[in-house]
């Protein structure tokens, strides 16, 4: 609870150990079978990861995770693959901003390869969808998972520009507006807007309940995504052709901030 | 947002409709299997549901459920029964009220068989168990579901005396705390609590759940029962021998409260 973030964290974790097949589930976005031996799948995991919710309403909570997953099958065969991304999610919407925030991330991914970042920007709108809402939580960035292909080395490589993309995306929206001035009714829709945050870290995000499944996990880092305060009110619409109705729309019909 | 409760609700429903079969899993505890005809369940169900959380910490919130269920298989058959409950999630423990809301249930079980009130309650403390904290949502009452024996007018009978229960159990509760002054500290205690009530009812409420998956679902229905605020700190731990200490303790290990 500081001067410009009410709640910000990062977690760094390595993991290893014994996966339970339905853990092992969870884990792959393709849901590909693997096969354990006596149920049991040995994994090891790493990764590093940071939510960022802000004081000002005009300063969009970001959020980034890159890890690192291996898992040996019954034969011995290891598996390994990439995963991350990062996302924006802003109270009020800002369009220089959100360019500038797709526009960095879509430089990292051209280093390496032209298809990523417009696969990856799509994948990141349609994982951060909160199904029951048919809102996105975000206005997006980049997601990706399951990534084991060209090379280990090359993926590597990738993951790590896009890591080095997250001060320079982000830094720069929070300095731009994190004096900016606001209503008590700004910050009572960006807490509104917090509510769906935790709607969709509950419900849906995969990372949440591979952690919750986990026996011994460590429950604290793992809902440390979850903001400080957030708050529900029935039926809550704001008037056509507001500040408020605008990010709707954005959540509602994900846009294409660069081209 | 009234005078002495934040935020309180009722849903009164009527569905019916076809159910997929993965809704229709959801919807019986006991995951009996359903044969249906291609896929599809016919099915019609009826309830009642109420959550009211108060301003005041040291009013507890109270939920309620009663609901009828019945479906139709593919050879014609009907499976019918009832479900419900009622249970009380106090910010700070007062003994005096844990026990007047238990026997107001318990007398109100008692007067159809003996056997109901322990067993319920007992499925009251297991139901609102929050895994991941190794917690309960609150101090109990009483939760039972797939009910379909000894007839159907006996347990509708039953689940009436439990709705009658339902003022006498918990209004005179709400007439002797309202008034009682507390502290900002206390307000935040409640906050906190009220953040684990957020955590249970998207993570594990199968009535939520239900909720979710079915198409066309009223979702500001389903989400009535989250408060108005929640509030979630990194690592918070009351300290020992304190009064947030001595709620946290009967949520790890349920008391009987009437005997």
């Amino acid at each position: 609870d500081g001067e410009v973030f009410e709640k910000a964290g990062v977690n760094v974790s390595v993991v290893f150990g014994l996966l339970s097949e339905e853990a092992a589930r969870q884990m792959r976005s393709r849901g590909k079978s693997l096969k354990a031996k006596d149920g049991k799948l040995p994994f090891c995991a790493m990764g590093v990861s940071s939510v960022i919710h802000p004081k000002n309403p005009h300063v969009p909570t970001m959020h980034f995770n890159y890890r690192y997953f291996e898992i040996e099958e019954a034969d011995g065969t290891k598996q390994w693959w990439f995963g991350g991304g990062t996302d924006l999610t802003p109270t009020y919407l800002n369009e220089e901003d959100a360019v500038h925030f797709h526009k960095t991330l879509k430089e990292a991914c051209d280093k390496h390869d032209l298809k990523l970042y417009p696969k990856y920007k799509k994948w990141c709108d349609d994982y951060f969808y909160i199904k029951h809402r048919d809102e996105r939580r975000g206005i997006g960035g980049i997601f990706f998972d399951d990534v084991d292909s060209p090379s280990k080395e090359e993926v590597f490589q990738f993951v790590k520009s896009c890591a080095k993309a997250v001060v320079p995306c982000y830094i720069p929206i929070v300095k731009r507006h994190c004096h900016d001035s606001f209503t008590p009714e700004e910050k009572q829709w960006q807490q509104l807007r917090r509510g769906r945050y935790v709607e969709f870290n509950l419900v849906y995000d995969r990372g949440t309940k591979f952690g919750l499944l986990t026996p011994g996990s460590r429950i604290e880092s793992i809902l440390m995504s979850l903001p400080l305060t957030a708050r529900w009110e029935y039926m809550h619409t704001p008037p056509e052709s507001s500040k408020e109705a605008e990010i709707l729309e954005v959540l509602r019909n994900p846009k294409d901030w660069v081209h």
